[in-house]
């Protein structure tokens, strides 16, 4: 008999081959591959497939799956009428996921979730023409809030820089292109937290795959799961200059508030994806010269004053910490990080969807009953 | 340390105090209250108030419930231009998901979590105006898939009774109206199933309500969870008449094939809600002087074969045996049922939501990692 803990939390919901995390040593691993190992030498087209298939392509194998990704970044322009009817104050992640729920309905499916061949190949292609098209919804919403008519994904260009063209409308920055890359594989996948979870739940009752990716963005909209790199951004913004950092965490510190952007659930020592995003901000400020928005210097004076104060606590900067700032030289607007995030992750998702389906048992935990005991019905004029 | 289960069977995931299930017994109860009591004395309105609170309402109390779910029950027009750009082959479900999600849009929340006094009114006026369109919608879509206009809804109808207006557009019939309100009654709520726990899970992450029912909708979606009215009333069709119903069943139990609507997971008994709509057939059967379809004659020829072949197992007809042949007799099409089954289901989901924020823990369980232990990035033009 299992005891009862609030959030499952130390549960095992699932078997899984994706993704393991060390928070001890702060090591984060994709199909055993270390994810420092990834962001050096691959990207996050090949990131993807590994993801989804357990192993790193041959270079056919590889070319066939970018060349599909890049076919279906297009969408039907019934999705763009679709789109042109939701109130232009909606946020991006309410309208990805409302539009990728209705993709359901443009493109029916259905799973059989045997597992076999045709079931497998089915799978595969579905999960390529949603991650191909989740950048292409989240890029095209930038345009239509404000009016505009969106602009057209082009094939020619990596999964990172069309989504910076289309966001845009100009060449990406090759430097700024590679940067998102990076920060695209570092949020592919991160083991079961409650998104990947709700795709386990969703997905097991056999529900069409953009029902379940839908699903899953409802999840990483909630405040306590996406949404933490805005909070930086503001906080940053908030601070004003590097000057005034030491004074502003020292008081949050007295009040016993959260420094937005530090420490992870998971690890115990810095998050593995801080570090290597702050090595690419390093490298950023050198490329630029130094001409780069004064929140990064802000960030990095916060970053310090938290090391004096925190780490002897294990508390180190998260992924969240340098990823808004980075996202904000790419002309992305806070309120749209964590579609980005959700971009990202929807590799990780059809993973753990076709991990699931591949040995499916529909979730059905129990509960603690707590209730009243069986009890007579009181009619409306008996009542007090 | 807890053990791996699949699909997470019998692991306690919640502590619950709105719905009891002895299966040994095949008693099902709301708040405590017997389902028998409810159908019998209550109406959808009232159980959905109950369900919520946790308490049969004063005479005021109901009245006020029912007033305000009489006027949320019109959506803007905005939301009905949303829908008119759905592709009209769209599944009601799928349909019901993505005009939810949009809500959210619409209807910007925010859910603090702290279970306050002002949370809580603000999480029980988001629950009746969740509940109050679910119906709206759905009768909404049976319109203008078929390219016309949806028809306004009426104050002065019940919940069920509106529901037929609105679908059909023509004044209720008062014996129909009512076996609808008792099937919304016994389809209201039934413990954690994949879709109430869906609601646990995107809950805790304190996304918007609307995100949280649309994922909601996304689970029930799934053929093993939602769905088996239809493929009853199919089974029903395919048989073709009374006096073929033995062979069938025969030739299907040979065959080692599933008999729709038969058995129930967690009664070991008749379910109960099926005996309170078998009881609603014959005094329909009755009322019409057996001038009803003939579907309902071969439901009661494979009930009595399957129960001189079966009740010994205790495999018995369940709650979805005889709901898609009454909703037929309503004028709705068998791919609608599920949309109303989830009409009924915002109940409970509602009342597990806010028994969720109430003392809230996002859910993040762990996973068993089969995976490969860590290993060397292999560059392109080294792979096999």
């Amino acid at each position: 008999m299992n005891e009862y803990l609030p959030g499952l939390a130390g549960v095992p919901a699932t078997q899984s081959n994706i993704s393991d995390i060390d928070g001890e040593k702060g090591l984060l691993s994709y199909r055993g591959y270390p994810i420092e190992q990834l962001t050096a030498n691959s990207n996050f087209e090949e990131t993807t497939l590994l993801l989804l298939d357990g192993c790193l392509p041959t270079t056919e194998v590889l070319a066939d799956f970018d060349n599909k990704l890049r076919r279906n970044r297009r969408v039907q322009y019934h999705i763009t009428d679709l789109m042109k009817t939701f109130p232009p104050s909606g946020h991006p992640m309410e309208m990805l996921q409302t539009a990728v729920s209705s993709l359901a309905m443009f493109y029916p499916s259905t799973v059989s979730g045997d597992a076999s061949a045709d079931d497998l190949e089915y799978i595969h292609n579905m999960s390529v023409k949603i991650i191909a098209r989740m950048g292409t919804i989240v890029a095209m919403w930038q345009h239509i809030r404000h009016g505009y008519d969106p602009i057209e994904p082009r094939t020619d260009l990596t999964y990172a820089e069309n989504f910076l063209y289309m966001f845009n409308g100009v060449e990406p920055d090759p430097l700024l292109a590679k940067i998102l890359d990076v920060c695209l594989i570092l949020h592919a996948e991160h083991t079961i937290n409650a998104s990947t979870f709700s795709v386990l739940v969703n997905g097991s009752t056999l529900a069409s795959p953009y029902s379940v990716i839908s699903a899953a963005i409802a999840a990483l909209s909630g405040p306590l799961h996406g949404g933490a790199n805005q909070k930086v951004l503001e906080m940053l913004e908030d601070i004003g200059s590097p000057d005034k950092a030491d004074a502003y965490v020292e008081e949050r510190l007295a009040k016993k508030e959260v420094i937005w952007g530090m420490g992870h659930r998971e690890y115990k020592t810095k998050d593995p994806r801080a570090t290597i995003l702050e090595k690419m901000v390093d490298e950023f400020i050198e490329a630029r010269g130094g001409a780069v928005n004064p929140l990064l210097e802000t960030a990095k004076a916060v970053e310090k004053a938290c090391d004096e104060r925190l780490s002897h606590k294990g508390v180190y900067p998260n992924v969240d910490f340098y990823s808004g700032i980075l996202y904000t030289e790419m002309g992305i607007p806070a309120d749209q990080f964590t579609a980005i995030f959700a971009i990202a992750r929807s590799a990780g998702w059809l993973a753990h969807w076709r991990e699931q389906l591949d040995d499916n048992r529909i979730f059905r935990p129990t509960q603690v009953y707590t209730g009243k005991p069986p009890r007579d019905y009181v009619p409306l004029d008996q009542r007090k």
